[in-house]
């Protein structure tokens, strides 16, 4: 964990680790937490995939442990190489509970919410986990969290009640998540915490200033242990079910886009920018 | 936890709690897991908005512990009453992995699976928490999840960077979830969980066979440690960022479905449902 132990001394997000002869690797390795041993054609360790199901989003599911029990949670991302971003105030209530508890001694966390930009709900610090414990060495214990990405893609009729399913593309990122503290990090962090949502804004609104940016809490979750997951096509009825009368086959569902609705004290001559006219 | 302990003696479930008078509370008490000491103007624990939240969706993100460390899946859900229902498949990894961990002896779990249903990904029983310990002397440990739904309703473009936010709308729900063994119940929630999906499916397929529901597994959450979360409107901008030249308002946001797409080996004979057709 390399990577975390340095970040307090920003360095440019790597592409990837390097093999041997200087390529990155094009998958992560499996582990005993992201190996599957059922539909393992369904899953994958892809570096360009998981990459790209990271990117064809910006709302994850953090969970963490606090007080033993699992929590989880709403809150934006951002990729940037191999570094997921999640951001939040550093005056919520769970930081302060993590402050105040012996067992969290030393977490980082976030908490999202509005005032604190872009992020729905908290990133909340727990008690220490065991994977915290285990990472007791480190520069700073961190918080262990399992970040989960998820697409809908459809809903899967079938003949039989068992065969529905579900048509989607999910990656699941285990690991620890550090606070970031070195200036330049923040700020790479944020504009792409803010650009990962609507790509380029970040250059086009007032960046944050030393009041908003000493509200922020930036914790960093490096891409090491992840795994993709997917279910797409049509229904797997059994062979006996299909001459049984029941419409069968998928419905499609995929999130939509309205229309920019702007602001009641927007100024008229202010124009609607490329990027939101695009979406 | 009354009603969890009789989870293997199938009773109607209840629409609420009632109190003194017989009506059922208007809201779920408050804990500490779920009461917020920020933006209360955007937290609620009213049960009609809950069950609102909850019935508008269908995937939610269940998180629980293993080995120490969160683990956070997407999965099916349906409400019956006061009663969550997820499900999945019995011969799942994570399953057997808890058989074979003594620290998790007696967790109910399940795994979501094509063939085990209409669920994206599995619900993986964990060793036993600390909620699952303290829960000991239930008629079964159960597994400590935590079940959170978010609707995504937009992307909120300030001014400044800062007050870039989301408009959604969440539920969170903490508790243990027990396995339920009783037939009648499990009917009610397998059926219940297509339904969610697709509204009048369940009577339009074929319903699951002795073999099919004996590697279903269905677990249960009672809905008492309750809150939904939300943010709605324009962007806050501080007043002296008003006269700012950059665009400023709401990117409307939500999933849209699209035309049924039926099965290659679907008999043309066959007409799209009407509960398909009115989606």
């Amino acid at each position: 964990m390399a990577a975390v132990e340095s970040a307090s001394t920003f360095t440019p997000a790597p592409e990837a680790d390097k093999t041997a002869d200087g390529t990155p690797p094009a998958a992560y390795g499996p582990t005993s937490r992201t190996v599957t041993s059922r539909d393992r054609d369904r899953a994958s360790y892809d570096r360009e995939l998981v990459h790209s199901l990271l990117d064809q989003s910006y709302v994850c599911h953090l969970g963490f442990v606090r007080d033993g029990a699992p929590v989880v949670l709403p809150t934006l991302y951002a990729r940037v190489g191999e570094r997921l971003y999640v951001h939040g105030s550093t005056g919520s209530r769970p930081l302060r509970m993590a402050a105040a508890n012996p067992s969290a001694a030393g977490n980082d966390g976030a908490t999202a919410t509005d005032g604190a930009g872009t992020t729905p709900d908290a990133a909340d610090p727990g008690a220490a986990s065991s994977e915290d414990a285990a990472d007791a060495g480190q520069s700073r214990p961190g918080l262990a969290v399992c970040l989960t990405v998820t697409h809908l893609d459809g809903v899967v009729l079938a003949r039989s009640a068992f065969h529905h399913s579900i048509n989607y593309r999910s990656v699941v990122v285990h690991g620890v998540a550090h606070q970031v503290t070195d200036p330049h990090e923040r700020t790479v962090a944020l504009d792409a915490l803010v650009n990962h949502v609507v790509p380029g804004r970040a250059a086009d609104c007032r960046p944050g200033n030393a009041k908003e940016l000493a509200a922020t809490a930036v914790l960093r979750l490096d891409l090491k242990e992840v795994s993709a997951k997917w279910r797409d096509g049509g229904p797997n009825d059994e062979p006996e079910d299909l001459g049984l009368p029941h419409w069968a086959g998928v419905l499609p569902v995929a999130p939509r886009y309205g229309t920019p609705i702007p602001s009641d004290d927007l100024d008229p001559a202010i124009p609607l920018p490329d990027y939101l006219a695009e979406r």
